[in-house]
């Protein structure tokens, strides 16, 4: 999850202002309703070494009625807590039910810097987790309302902060061996980070990456996240005839950090001269043929979804990416509206039925990500359904990936005008008629509800064992060779790893 | 939870032929029902090898519609299977949503006979019951049913049951080599049952346990639980406005095989000479205080848990437990109704804030068993929250253990008859009336309510880390050695393991 967030995201010292003062506000209605109703808070801040995880709090402490809360910082655990089962602490540390408790770093230590720190032995971080999600549920089911924020800083940020501090005599105390330990074991660190992400967003407590290179950002970002979950929370406690035992529907958020989408970031511009194009694709369809044959060999399945705006070209990549291969080892499933047989199933049913065997490749020409796209916006399911959906998707995924399978997921993306000029040359073209419907046109009309959905999607359906790649599909050429690429570095990854484990 | 079952029971030709056919009627119109309403049902067999599995499935099948449902028998994955994730071949054969899938053995498979066999590393168990968990969740959250129920039979009844297949020319071919290994490894088998019981008895898909000695009764419970699962289910199902998302309510069973109460079997009648008390109780004091040192050198807690029938003696218990001990050591915690500071938060966390540390014994006097006793019965909590609580209570319980805590449950039993001469007792004696108020009368009122509420509570919460004893109190003297000898064997036990664990 954490390479889609945009680190560049920043708030100037006006629009901080402008717009603190207001969540401030609303910060102190929530108290006070909360305390009134009895709408419990928990905050949970774990981030980067230096990432900002003090100042953030102190800062949003002060919004507070002072008598409403308690900010609890987790270090080692002490002479005490080690002398009682690891989750003591923190029920020993919960709110009452009119109050709230901020957590400067948390029980996710254990599986954070514990576990890296080796404090925590493998064989006991299943447990641990185990453990987590048990309590989250158990405080979840009984009202409390929890909110988790990674503050989120890029590992050369890190090392400019700490250098920073080290130079300030006020501050350079701060700045230990094991500081800088920590930034040693950045990436060790980022992929038990992920483990966590994807272990942990439930759809009752899922987690929040606070992009923080600048402190205001960040600062603006955790409050408007702690705000979006108390108000829901707060208003289903108001209403109990009305309350709901499903979490209260998310709204389409209006929030000024919103909009952290990925695809805003994607460089339309990228394309690819002609003879090179042929020349690239021909080298990696040889590559290929040979990968092909080796994941036959070593029994690896392979899933290829693209996903991707009409008129991305998803059809002539997924031919180009196919021409050279041995029609026995692959297959193309093309997914569109659920038949009536697959309509009395569960949505992920038809997908687990067409998963590839080990040494066979599949590609899937859209895909279960349907059920958080077309599915959310055109309401052919719930929200709660769509929310839920993240979670079970990710767990699809990691049971896919745990088997051995190399995942590779694309979304083709291109600009609105250019999908107009796809359009209309495909209106104007006799033979490709057929492919614009009226369908695609209305899609169209949506296309901003479509851009924050696949933002949301690619956010929290990306992990290490299932990235997604925003192929950059302005130039249709440059889209191919983009995504072939990636499909064979990701074969020839796992390959290594195949031989490297001696399986 | 096994040791909790009774194994004698059993019905007539006549009980039984009364009662079906009143079951396959109701079968047949929940099928009926469930088609029309779309409620789909799975029903998971699992058990004892010559439990009767199979025809228990074969006479169930019997009652529905042809139409509706499929068996699967789950047998080692084939070769086909082997190249897909685990859980490839049940995603395959779910239901329709207007049908049934029964299951004779399932995934389960894996945490129980795969994993006696070790054909799953012990590594791979924890990630086992995570796939498992999020399987069953995906389909609870999507409407399924699912009814897991387990065959019990004892191991001598095992055997027996194995000779007479053996005899018998036209069974023989059914007990091979493989059979009577699985019948050595009984214990090991009900190590993994018990874990599979407390990882996967959740508020959605609890497991039912099936006396299985006597066919006729097995038959109708397995038919019971069904009927009740799913009607449930299918009375959801056909309110779409009222529809809840929490489970609905579960009725008190008036089931014919219902009132399996652990309770019943306790032998009232147990009691010891004056003489042998004395000597006894002094025998067990003294060790009890060489094992307090112990276990303090050990750093091992011990917790032990005193519930009983109001005057059963749990005072006067407790004290005889304690005489000899070291107050340092020790601590006894009396739980009333919550006060105002524990009423604003979560049930438990006034437990999780007196259980002992390491090397400690804390003796609760009630204790977080009220949530599923007199909260239950005086509509203290809703009907969610005390079902929900047997599987957090074990979570607890089992975090507990986790850190190598001693837990010992006693329930002190009586008659009713000998709790009224207590009372009447109580009353006569000036000094004691006061140990008699209007609750405890309006209390034995509801005596059969209790009974039941007791007896399920200690079916769902007995497991080999923190076990339930029953303590025949109808002499106290008796119940004082009882209790004692119990605490006493748990902590030698726990002193052995920690030694053989080199800690």
């Amino acid at each position: 999850m954490l390479e889609t967030a945009d680190l560049s995201r920043k708030l100037s010292q006006a629009e901080y202002k402008a717009v603190f003062t207001d969540l401030e506000r609303r910060l102190g209605e929530c108290q006070r309703a909360a305390r009134e109703h009895g709408a419990p808070l928990i905050v949970v801040f774990e981030g980067w070494e230096a990432a900002g995880k003090g100042t953030c709090i102190s800062r949003l402490a002060l919004t507070f009625d002072a008598r409403g809360f308690k900010v609890h910082a987790i270090g080692p655990p002490n002479e005490e807590e080690r002398l009682h089962p690891w989750m003591w602490r923190f029920w020993n540390n919960l709110p009452a039910c009119d109050r709230i408790a901020i957590f400067d770093e948390s029980w996710y230590r254990r599986v954070l810097v514990e576990r890296v720190d080796q404090a925590v032995a493998e064989g006991e971080v299943l447990e641990a987790y185990d453990d987590i999600l048990q309590f989250e549920r158990q405080l979840s089911d009984a009202g409390y309302t929890i909110v988790k924020c990674f503050l989120h800083i890029s590992k050369s940020e890190q090392k400019k902060r700490l250098k920073r501090l080290e130079k300030d005599p006020a501050c350079a105390w701060k700045v230990t061996k094991r500081e800088w330990r920590l930034h040693e074991q950045y990436d060790d660190y980022l992929l038990a980070v992920e483990e966590m992400f994807r272990r942990t967003s439930t759809a009752e407590a899922p987690w929040t990456i606070v992009e923080s290179h600048d402190r205001r950002f960040a600062r603006v970002k955790a409050a408007e996240t702690i705000i979006a979950a108390w108000e829901r929370a707060i208003q289903a406690a108001s209403k109990p005839p009305a309350k709901s035992a499903r979490p209260a529907r998310k709204k389409a958020s209006t929030a000024r950090t919103a909009g952290t989408n990925p695809l805003d970031r994607a460089d339309l511009t990228l394309s690819i001269a002609p003879e090179d194009y042929r020349r690239e694709l021909d080298r990696l369809q040889e590559t290929l043929f040979e990968l092909e044959h080796q994941i036959y060999v070593a029994r690896i399945p392979v899933i290829i979804v693209y996903e991707g705006w009409d008129a991305a070209g998803k059809g002539g990549n997924i031919r180009r990416l196919v021409q050279g291969l041995d029609p026995r080892g692959y297959e193309v499933v093309p997914i569109g509206p659920p038949t009536a047989e697959e309509k009395v199933q569960h949505y992920l049913w038809r997908f687990w039925r067409q998963i590839p065997k080990g040494g066979h490749i599949t590609i899937f020409d859209r895909s279960w990500y349907g059920r958080v796209m077309v599915e959310r916006i055109e309401g052919f399911c719930t929200p709660e359904e769509w929310q839920r959906a993240y979670q079970e998707i990710n767990e699809f995924e990691h049971q896919l990936a745990s088997f051995g399978a190399v995942i590779t997921k694309f979304w083709l993306h291109l600009s609105p005008e250019e999908q107009l000029r796809r359009f209309e040359q495909r209106q104007a073209t006799p033979y490709k008629q057929w492919k614009l419907t009226d369908e695609d046109w209305r899609n169209r009309e949506k296309w901003d509800q479509y851009a924050q959905a696949v933002g949301e999607m690619i956010q929290r359906t990306s992990t290490p064992q299932a990235p997604w790649t925003i192929v950059e599909a302005e130039s249709k050429q440059y889209a191919r060779t983009r995504a072939i690429r990636t499909v064979v570095d990701a074969m020839q990854a796992a390959l290594q790893q195949h031989v490297s484990h001696g399986r």
